[in-house]
């Protein structure tokens, strides 16, 4: 069969994933018989979520030819006690500079982003509640 | 406040990445408006997925003492047509070398993986129907 990603078992915990012809490690923690030669596999869920809703940001912005000097997202993650310890509670916060950021418009484009577009959000918000916060230096 | 992950905007559609100390880069493809600089957010939930329930097989085939010569694991998916595009179907092969490989032993790594321990799985599942298949090269 055709393949979206291969990961490829190295030693320890370590897999190298292709992913689309882009090259990643994963590994697990040293408390967790890895060595953290990579992120981890949950952990990679949160960089999907702040690439995901970015980059439906910096779109939806862009039609809203909105300005900016700096983008820049952080995320924030609980998760549950008990296996599978999914996560539960996931806090993603936008930070801009600039001017001319309109807290109006970037609140419009976040809250599309994460209701309505972006399908990392989508998946995560069955075992997690998404809260977000913006920030802006002007 | 403290973060699990930091995406920072750099141009195009593309994000850096800091999740854990570790750097990664993601990107839209040529078709969405970036230019193919790094795996796509919503398909590094495949990679979470290949790696989270690959760590835990190879964590339980060794509580089984079932040696293997090489472990590799190719997740294949679809997606829905209409916003926010989730993913719908996951097939996930597990692929093995090795003159002791033990399919039963296999399976059952591989279901408690699934159905108990990987949160990726856990996650993905609320949206997607998993599948798995098994490989044994003896």
């Amino acid at each position: 069969m055709s393949y979206d990603t291969r990961a490829e078992y190295k030693d320890g915990m370590a897999f190298d994933v292709d992913l689309g012809g882009h090259d990643l490690r994963v590994d697990a923690g040293t408390d967790h018989g890895g060595r953290n030669y990579g992120p981890t596999p949950r952990s990679m869920m949160l960089a999907a979520l702040s690439g995901c809703t970015g980059m439906d940001v910096v779109a939806i912005l862009r039609k809203m030819q909105m300005p900016y000097d700096s983008f820049a997202i952080e995320v924030r993650a609980d998760s549950a006690d008990q296996h599978p310890h999914v996560y539960t509670a996931v806090t993603v916060r936008y930070l801009f500079s600039g001017q001319k950021v309109e807290r109006e418009k970037v609140e419009k484009a976040v809250t599309l982003s994460l209701d309505r577009y972006c399908p990392v959000a989508a998946t995560l918000r069955h075992t997690a509640r998404i809260d977000y916060e913006i920030v802006i230096n002007q």
